[in-house]
């Protein structure tokens, strides 16, 4: 029933990602394929990337649902496209798109770092591919229409699901208990990515930490 | 011998991408090494792509003719390149080039739809894998050059790869006959495209589609 | 004890290379996470590439040594990223990244090479492997950062590769030893990156090849 839970939390999580891209594309006016292939493409690339890193099929050649769920959002957002693009300008006190991507990322985070040390990744090298599926999905759609990646913005994001995926794997190490350390990890990405959109932090920049 | 001729075909498909990515380097007027490197990564990308999705290694690994094919097409473009850069400037009658990219992309799609569904895949899944190499190609050429992505562009071109791995997957599992659906997909994604050339159509962008 | 030189030896290349693209990160500015991401990337990125056409999980997954070495580098360069950023701008007579930075080169190739013969590739797309293990890391470096990747430089750096991969290649299949074709692949990569660091060397554009 836990592993039933997790298959439709990650289906959400596939959405909500596959969300911000489809957004993205209606913010740059595309047309109707480009919001198909960017949801397609922020929603599955982390775990694709993830997948073909553990040298296994990617996750969505042998169950489609999550192809399916991407193509759905893209259509859903530009059926409506005036609505979403209305309210990313104008938030006003509906902001739920950051929220919604917070919970992604914690998800993705965990959840990758969980298959990684399944296929027997060491548990460092299961951060890092943690923090792949959570954030290369992302950073191909960026890198596809042209823009400024993630990697050079300050945006406490990167982080947030490397903390995530580390407090997984040290907890699950420490206690040997999965469904604890998932919770934990979780939580731990979730509230720091939450705070750092709350309160706007940001990272410094090399000026910012000058001796 | 309808695998034999399978075989030349592709070739033929992968000089005719590799062409594409040497003419960038000529408009370009990049060094000759370069030419190589955007023929070999156009020619060959796609394919390459789809194969580390399905977790089996490149297909060029153990046959490097499409290899190549992708450098003697260079070579043959960097040395006749004044006439190659003219030719794209004033096509005249010659307009070849549009034509045989359509050929190529239908192919691709076609067959790494099947390559797919070969390797197990979900149907839908291998829709989204037909059209992956038919065109991811072009879209690390574009990324490596730092040009817009095709994703971005309005041309239907994604859309005629989508839809000859469509029809080709639909007719294969309604009537159960590969070759038929080779040659319905191939035509369906070839005429799409080589209309969109001749009559210059596009997506229309959301604009295009307002209520 | 030759295999156990080489894994030091391996190591230390990706630390130079990690090295370049922690000191990018401090060019631009970066917060700490992206030093570490931008080492990490161009550290083991070429391997990693190579490892997914191959086909076989990324060579960090069961030792993380170097993802901990391009760490490593990363807190290195971050905390002394003053001194760095002013070697880069005025090397002086200690100008010690290029050539660091062409042993890597080399190294990599003629290592990719070999992984990829081992693997059973034919030669000649072992030296299309042997070239991406060696220039992969840099081009995503350069896509993630949405600067002008390798690829569109004149500069003598892909061509380096092709070279050390080739004559170790070449030399494996002609005289069956190992060691010293890999000697003569890294000598042959190295003095030609060398050559071209020291004088300036450039591949000639289209331009320069007029007819």
């Amino acid at each position: 029933m836990i592993a039933n839970l997790l298959y439709w939390f990650e289906l959400l999580a596939v959405a909500v990602f596959a969300l911000t891209g489809a957004i993205v594309a209606a913010q740059n006016k595309m047309d109707p394929v480009a919001y198909v292939i960017l949801a397609v493409v922020t929603g599955i690339g982390g775990g694709t990337i993830r997948d073909a890193l553990l040298s296994t099929p990617a996750f969505w050649l042998s169950d489609p649902a999550d192809l399916l769920m991407c193509a759905a959002v893209a259509i859903v957002v530009f059926v409506s496209r005036a609505t979403f693009v209305e309210l990313e300008r104008n938030p006003g006190p509906w902001r739920v798109l950051p929220w919604a991507d917070a919970i992604g990322l914690a998800l993705f985070a965990v959840v990758g770092a969980e298959r990684a040390l399944v296929a027997g990744a060491h548990p460092i090298s299961a951060i890092v591919l943690g923090t792949v599926t959570a954030t290369f999905g992302g950073v191909v759609r960026d890198v596809f229409i042209g823009q400024t990646t993630l990697i050079v913005k300050r945006e406490i994001y990167i982080t947030a699901a490397m903390l995530a995926a580390s407090v997984y794997v040290l907890i699950y190490y420490v206690l040997g208990n999965a469904v604890l350390a998932a919770l934990l990890g979780f939580a731990a990405g979730f509230c720091l990515r939450a705070a750092a959109v709350l309160f706007k932090w940001t990272l410094p920049t090399v000026e910012g930490w000058k001796k």
